[in-house]
């Protein structure tokens, strides 16, 4: 059975595509008559209009991309699964360009969506990203974008984001109060805001608990499983905190492997606490401390603006941020000493 | 900045909007002067023609859609990365379409797929799916479709799976040769061949090492995590099992919840395995065995042939079965016995 289309219908009724065409458009250089045979026809052979050759009349695709930085993480899965439980509904179609936290990347995906693939975009950073040119370039072409989690302040353009500066703040503050001295901090982006406000809560945290602040305890992570690993091993083996807080959940397992490896007890020898969103956290031994982002509420705040934005019914500012609040868990991983029990 | 045109260059050069269209198409009804005008000012303003309208004329969108059941399962990331990899370089746009486990939306998305939105679709079903027209009609109206993963044998489409029967089979009788003697399956679909063959492999280990089979010990699970949690609550505390095979990654969490709360020992009182592709398996307490496949690959050899066959370039036969074998991680959740300290 081949597609249906104006052709089909043509043939059926020996009349010429254009006509076809002009009938179902509802022409008024077609004759009533002609135009009811078009429609029975095409109702008879189940023809389905072309969705591009709808998007392209109306200037209205019903598709937006997603444009972010990894595919197999837990806040991702989740703030994707939040977007696409508001855009399905309301007929929205989804693409998803993952950029591998490559800059190159997330530039020449941009590219691909200036002219009338989509009508919106929603972007999360990724952490190579110093400058955001490439973004401007779309909100000046009006399209509507909305950036979430891994936002850029200086983007004329609605962010949906998490307490970042205060959840570092209390997470490090936690970990003082449980009894670290020397906290590291590992941190997944130098450009990123997200990353600065995360450091800024350490530093601030230190600050006001009369800690010092020791830039060789501040550590920066790559994008790559074995690197991460290497770096985090010299971390331990070099500076020996007794207390870390990872910036990333894929800061994590890496930190758990290297204690395991190098006989450093979690959380006798050393407390951990991390951003994440896996479900599994509190299974693992010891159970994790975590900070927990509201990943898929986020999802669904970025995914009714852009909805918004582009039906025009957007009532925010232009460039509006809106803060949702983390979740400190607190487990095993980070139990203060006098705590702990030798079995 | 306005979205430039064919309306923008036709207003800068005082000339139609059909003019422009047909000089950017190089139709010979164009003088060579004029051509060379519009070429000229198209650059000059940075004109990239619609990729909805080349699409449209050329009957190729370069956009595939995934159609799959959930989308924060490890496997399914991993799956989708796999497929990305395949699909980014070549140039293709990918549309995701999680159909929630339900029947109802995976049909309704097909539906959407049929006229030109997309060059080929990646589907893997529902768990509620027992019959698949909707994916026949598909394949009818010559649409490249790949099943992977979860397949229904009967569709004229190469299949990309597991080795579930012998995978299953192989963790049955791994329980068995740890000490188990009642051991239950736990099953997420009665319609899909995956479990079918996965019961089937539990169930002919049973049989080939003497054991009993006792339906009381084939749960079906269902697609919410308190309904699941429950069912296997009601599991553990009516029919003692000593031993579990999770046919599904969504089983295994409210399993060890359940064991937690019921006091029941991992893997004293009971040993646990199951279909996983989480990272953390290794790092749970007890750590976990698991049976995992090999899901980025199958991801990528989806997206090569629904490649191959768009592009007319498939060799293989069209309801070819491809099989990628699983890999049995064995940990201390089914540790025998005799080899378990008590501290």
């Amino acid at each position: 059975m081949a597609k249906i289309n104006l052709e089909t219908i043509a043939k059926e009724l020996n009349l010429s595509i254009a006509t076809i065409s002009k009938a179902l458009n509802d022409s008024f250089e077609i004759s009533f008559e002609t135009k009811k045979r078009v429609l029975e026809k095409a109702k008879q052979l189940n023809y389905q209009a072309n969705p591009l050759a709808i998007a392209l009349r109306n200037k209205r695709t019903y598709t937006i991309a997603i444009v972010f930085p990894e595919m197999d993480n837990n806040f991702f899965s989740l703030a994707i699964k939040g977007i696409e439980s508001i855009a399905y509904p309301m007929g929205y179609h989804i693409l998803i360009y993952p950029t591998n936290e490559s800059f190159k990347r997330e530039k020449a995906t941009l590219e691909l969506l200036h002219n009338g693939r989509v009508d919106g975009v929603m972007i999360s950073l990724s952490s190579q990203t110093k400058e955001t040119t490439h973004i401007d370039k779309l909100i000046k072409h009006n399209l509507p974008v909305v950036l979430f989690d891994r936002v850029s302040q200086k983007l004329q353009a609605p962010k949906v984001v998490t307490d970042d500066y205060k959840s570092a703040y209390l997470a490090t503050k936690h970990l003082i109060e449980v009894g670290c001295k020397e906290i590291a901090y590992l941190s997944f982006s130098e450009h990123l805001n997200i990353d600065k406000q995360r450091l800024k809560g350490y530093r601030d945290a230190l600050f006001d608990k009369k800690m010092t602040y020791d830039p060789k305890l501040i550590v920066k992570c790559g994008n790559y499983e074995k690197e991460n690993k290497m770096i985090i091993k010299n971390l331990l083996i070099q500076n020996i905190p007794d207390g870390i807080l990872a910036s990333v959940e894929e800061l994590i397992l890496p930190c758990i492997e290297n204690c395991n490896e190098l006989n450093i007890k979690i959380p006798n020898d050393i407390k951990l606490i991390g951003y994440s969103n896996s479900p599994i956290a509190r299974f693992l031994n010891p159970s994790l401390s975590t900070i927990v982002q509201p990943a898929f509420e986020m999802g669904q705040k970025a995914a009714s603006i852009l909805i918004q934005l582009i039906d025009k019914k957007y009532k925010g500012s232009v460039s509006e941020t809106i803060v949702f609040p983390s979740e400190i868990h607190i487990r095993e991983s980070t139990q203060p000493s006098e705590c702990i029990k030798f079995v």
